[in-house]
């Protein structure tokens, strides 16, 4: 098998067999095939596309390119949570909880924030003494004993994504579906779990701006996951706004402890009991409904924001920030950002809020940077919020007044007025599976 | 500037700038751009195409990348001739020297043999003591005194030509046609000629097998050469047969002298003229009829033959080659091959006999393979042919029996025979320009 035939073939349209993905992903591996050759071949998948069958074969391939976690240990259906990325988003921090306080086993492995957008392990950095650096070992006996672990993929998963991601990223080959399909959901296989709830987001602050093109990712996972032997289901949920009122690693933590100990409603709130009934929908065979008000009462009972606690000390994390957010890192300074006019706000510029947050030190350009945990910004307004002149609309937390004036006038630019109130826009968009 | 946005938009189908082809061309002299992303670029150049203003843009900036020859110390207007490869094509050996003998000037550089093509200079190597490695200042001088040379395009030379080549050669991007049009262009815009006449062979032994592929290469060579400010003429010429009787370097030179002395009649000598004939129209001003009758009288005088002699001398070979064959290099074995049965001659498969006669050495696969001059094959049938059983269709010359016996079992698998006499098949079937 020559791989100049097989870009050829991709070239012209053709279907690849999985003999000739097989060779591609184990030519990545060993590192036999060069850069130039499969940088050609990711631009001919751009242009050409790939059929079900070939994206799932793909995605198999590079699961078991490297290291599959064993967790048949843990009894029961494992379920594992992915967002495609957002901007506030606290999600994971609340609904993993949740899910596990209903009885769920979530052995979650994460990233890290990359863009505009947050990462979950960032966040978890922001408590005291928390690590993520688990033994397989001691991960699998936590999940046993508490029903949820939260680690970073840092071991030798799906080892081909990770070259084949760079490749993508300095080729202008990034947003191929059978791509992004297959580098999700490869690592996801890795991770071992049994089945899964993919948040898809959608909108200005997302990796898929377009509604369109958002539920073809979620359905198109959905469907690739099922052809791998897992059960998925996918929410399109909308990042035209950030999610929660915070973004910044320690000020999102404080915000889903509140959230969890019922001291916050909304939209972030809103969206944790929808990601994780679903969870439990899925890990327990319920229905939607009753999977829902479990949830729901893990939520109103406490026992959420227990499991929170449990899950922070499991982790050599100091618990007590979940009751007393004042043990989280804090910015030396604060600044009040007030609205120059009255009106209603239309739009929440999210790209740029995020990219404005990332410019103080909370987010990384680079996987190199190091982040900062107390930085960040909380919004005091969403869409549709009234705003009378000189209200504050968000306080900005940073290492400096210099820096957080310069963020102040990157949330002035991104916060948009208008005299009526804009058309509510709905939270989930669509769910798939 | 970045590459990725580069790649970006040629993905998406826009049209590249000529800021931005330049700093692709000058980041892949100078090195700064990586392959991979090169390789992702002539993909989506592959499968998006460019324009006319691209291509020209393209071309201009490769043949500026490295060396150009500075020819203006040869009075007059200098011709260049280029083939896209064949088999048995022994045209610039005879087009040359009949040219330069009507007086116009033909400071040519050639290129070596690679694939199932032969090439000039491996065929002028087969002369004893020729050289093609000439300084700038013998090559001109040669010129102004001959009117001809024909030396290797060693120097620095189109370099971004050599990489991005070597690069489509292992990404299955050879076959487009704004790559292949700005590689043969630039190449000839940096050797420095006024005017150029191209000949674009098509059939199954040429690089593009149809004539609708090799017609629109054809007009899109001249178009390009055009905006460039070159002349150029381009003829599509038949290459589902070998050219000429001989394949083989020693043996073509052979019959190269044999055209010039007027003792072999037939295809190859027409297309000789042909191209000739075009070379003295772009060279001397003429119409296509007068500079027709002028190369004709080149030959029929003995005046090109007469150049050829004093080409090789002027290049440390021994001339008497010309007239006297056997002090070319002679090859230990030879072999007749007899048909099986008998009939027309309907088709000769040029591709198989090509790479027949580079198994037996007289070619190249790859760029550091050493080429044996005296091997090769002497066709006695072309297409056409009425052959008797037991009647000698060819005689291989080989360096021992062996190979001799595989050449032949080649040979007679390229040779169809029919019981009908098949249609004439024309030899030029376009001219542009």
């Amino acid at each position: 098998m020559r791989m100049t035939d097989i870009i050829a073939k991709k070239r012209d349209g053709g279907r690849l067999t999985l003999e000739e993905i097989r060779f591609v992903v184990r030519g990545t591996a060993d590192g036999s095939l060069p850069d130039y050759q499969l940088s050609a071949l990711l631009m001919a998948i751009f242009l050409r596309g790939m059929d079900e069958k070939e994206t799932a074969a793909l995605t198999l391939e590079m699961a078991a390119s490297g290291q599959v976690a064993d967790l048949s240990a843990i009894p029961g259906v494992k379920v594992d949570k992915h967002s495609t990325g957002g901007v506030g988003d606290l999600t994971t921090l609340v609904a993993l909880p949740l899910a596990a306080a209903c009885g769920v086993k979530v052995p979650k492995m994460s990233g890290r924030a990359l863009g505009h957008t947050g990462g979950t392990l960032d966040k978890l950095w922001s408590i005291p003494g928390c690590t993520t650096e688990l033994s397989m070992e001691r991960f699998i006996a936590q999940v046993q004993r508490i029903g949820c672990a939260l680690v970073g993929q840092t071991g030798d998963f799906a080892p081909v994504d990770k070259r084949l991601y760079a490749l993508r990223d300095v080729t202008a080959t990034v947003e191929s579906l059978p791509l992004i399909v297959s580098s999700i959901l490869s690592k996801k296989l890795a991770a071992g779990c049994d089945a899964m709830v993919l948040d898809v987001k959608t909108g200005d602050g997302a990796f898929m701006r377009t509604l369109a093109g958002s539920k073809r990712l979620a359905e198109e996972m959905v469907k690739i996951a099922g052809l791998a032997g897992k059960r998925a289901v996918a929410l399109v949920t909308d990042m035209d706004q950030p999610l929660g009122s915070c973004i910044g690693n320690a000020l999102e933590v404080r915000e889903a402890a509140e959230i969890l100990r019922g001291l916050r409603r909304g939209r972030a709130r809103e969206l944790c009991l929808t990601v994780a009934g679903c969870m439990v929908e899925l890990g327990l065979g319920l229905g939607a409904e009753p999977a829902r008000r479990l949830a729901e009462e893990a939520l109103d009972s406490g026992a959420g924001a227990d499991k929170l606690r449990q899950l922070i000390q499991a982790q050599d994390g100091d618990a007590r920030v979940v009751d007393q957010p004042e043990r989280l890192p804090s910015a030396p300074e604060t600044l009040d950002v007030e609205a120059g006019e009255q009106g209603y706000v239309d739009r929440l510029d999210c790209r740029a809020l995020g990219l404005a947050v990332r410019e103080l030190g909370a987010g990384r350009e680079r996987a190199e940077d190091a982040v900062d945990p107390a930085v960040g910004m909380e919004l005091f307004v969403e869409r549709g919020s009234r705003v009378q002149k000189g209200q504050a609309l968000a306080r900005i937390h940073a290492k400096d007044l210099e820096q957080a004036k310069t963020c102040a006038q990157a949330l002035l630019a991104a916060v948009h007025l208008q005299q009526e109130p804009p058309e509510p826009s709905p939270l989930v968009l669509a769910r798939i599976g």
